[in-house]
């Protein structure tokens, strides 16, 4: 059985008309949530918020704080999907003035990662599928996540636990489900995810963590030269907390101390898989 | 009262776990119904074979085509809009195997498009929204459509009926919701979709016919410098046929005869507005 709400009361169904399925015109967040609490929720409704204000979207941040800790207090523990749609619309591009906003949560159980990802790291997978650079789109968790569909669709060996997508002009960008980040000389960097890739919370949390630990940080662009350079590599995101990045293809990184210490800075944020 | 169908039957609701709201993972088809009759039904039927090709959704074309027929009888006259999703799916990105997919049917009555659209032309709003360059997805009428929302709502006033869309390096690609054909010394040129932009059967019709009646036809990369310089530019799409491209900002094309002679070789396929 399910945890399925729509717009704050247990409910399967979707209205046809509405514009998230017309057009992805929407945006969704993946909360974790541990003993009926959502983590880093006041980040996520930032991120809500700001992602309405760039795709016009009415949003009342205090409503949906309201509901997600309504549901969360109801699925206790494991994952809420939060889908925020602009709601119904006749026929046609143009969004209805007003709209009328729809919320979808949905619950699922906490994912069983294995205990090895975080401890000895993990493998990526070299997508071919590569992000399309839109600077209006970019760094919002929108619905429109074709990309993601495909590159995920490139590799069923469970060996690969993520992929890691560039962009059109080969940059490294993020995973297929997380962001990515590397260390060199003693500097934590992420790509800038200005003309594409989704900025995560976990990403947000662990660059504001790692500046307050005197670690230096830079938000820049990465080559893929820099990231086989690199002398520690790993991947985050909001359900595994960090998993350190091993190998990709024949090129091999150590699991190194920078990485190890930032997990212990996440230590209260990870799904303690 | 709208008519509206899930999986051949009448309902007004998606299950909430749908990868079309999830993640725009579908396609869809807007479908000019006229005596209960579907146009160029035969033309939709293979682009969206294609596109499930593509995005790896299993295709039922023969299917499809019957609860379309069924759909159209019971509608009569006006538009039918399909929407074929990938079906259900669990968090994550990863496509389920196998997928069971599902279509919605969406009736709404015939467009009222002004009469004068058609007859004397069009003018277009220059959006400032940009199309990313994706050839793995371009040329599908995929559920990803949140540059086409964007580009809408850049514009309210009635005194465009269309927006021009280019792509990220400038070039011509289509209108916001039709495809965008040039006439230049005698050539019908349309832009190439193959990094960005929806392959519109009603393009495709017109380049067939067009062809068949002798004229030179190419399909090609447009330069903004282009338009500008056509002799005749029209835009065109399943629901309204041809209206000619009269002004762009301060250019002003004149409504030519190749324009009115193309107008006359589709008009079995026009809303009859």
């Amino acid at each position: 059985m399910t945890l399925t709400w729509v717009d704050g009361y247990p409910a399967a169904g979707v209205p046809v008309h509405d514009r998230g399925v017309a057009y992805g015109d929407g945006l969704f967040e993946t909360i974790r949530v541990v003993d009926q609490r959502p983590l880093l929720l006041s980040r996520r409704l930032q991120r809500l918020e700001a992602g309405c204000q760039r795709l016009d979207i009415p949003c009342q941040p205090e409503q949906l704080r309201a509901q997600i800790l309504e549901f969360s207090a109801a699925l206790g523990d494991g994952v809420a999907k939060l889908i925020l749609t602009r709601g119904d619309g006749q026929r046609g591009y143009a969004p209805p003035r007003p709209s009328s906003p729809r919320t979808l949560l949905l619950g699922s159980p906490a994912p069983a990662y294995p205990r090895e990802h975080a401890e000895r790291g993990v493998q990526l997978y070299p997508c071919a599928t590569r992000l399309a650079e839109q600077p209006a789109l970019a760094g919002m968790k929108h619905l429109n996540r074709l990309e993601q569909v495909l590159a995920r669709s490139e590799w069923q060996d469970p060996a690969f636990a993520e992929g890691l997508m560039r962009d059109m002009s080969g940059r490294v960008i993020e995973g297929v489900y997380s962001n990515i980040f590397l260390i060199s000389k003693g500097v934590l960097q992420t790509p800038s995810l200005e003309r594409c890739g989704i900025a995560g919370v976990m990403r947000a949390e662990i660059l504001e963590r790692a500046q307050r630990a005197g670690i230096a940080v830079e938000v820049c662009d990465v080559s893929f030269e820099a990231l086989l350079a690199a002398d520690e590599v790993f991947v985050c995101n909001s359900l595994y907390g960090i998993w350190p990045v091993r190998q990709l293809k024949s090129h091999v990184w150590p699991l190194g101390p920078l990485t190890r210490k930032l997990q212990n800075l996440i230590a209260d944020l990870s799904s303690g898989t």
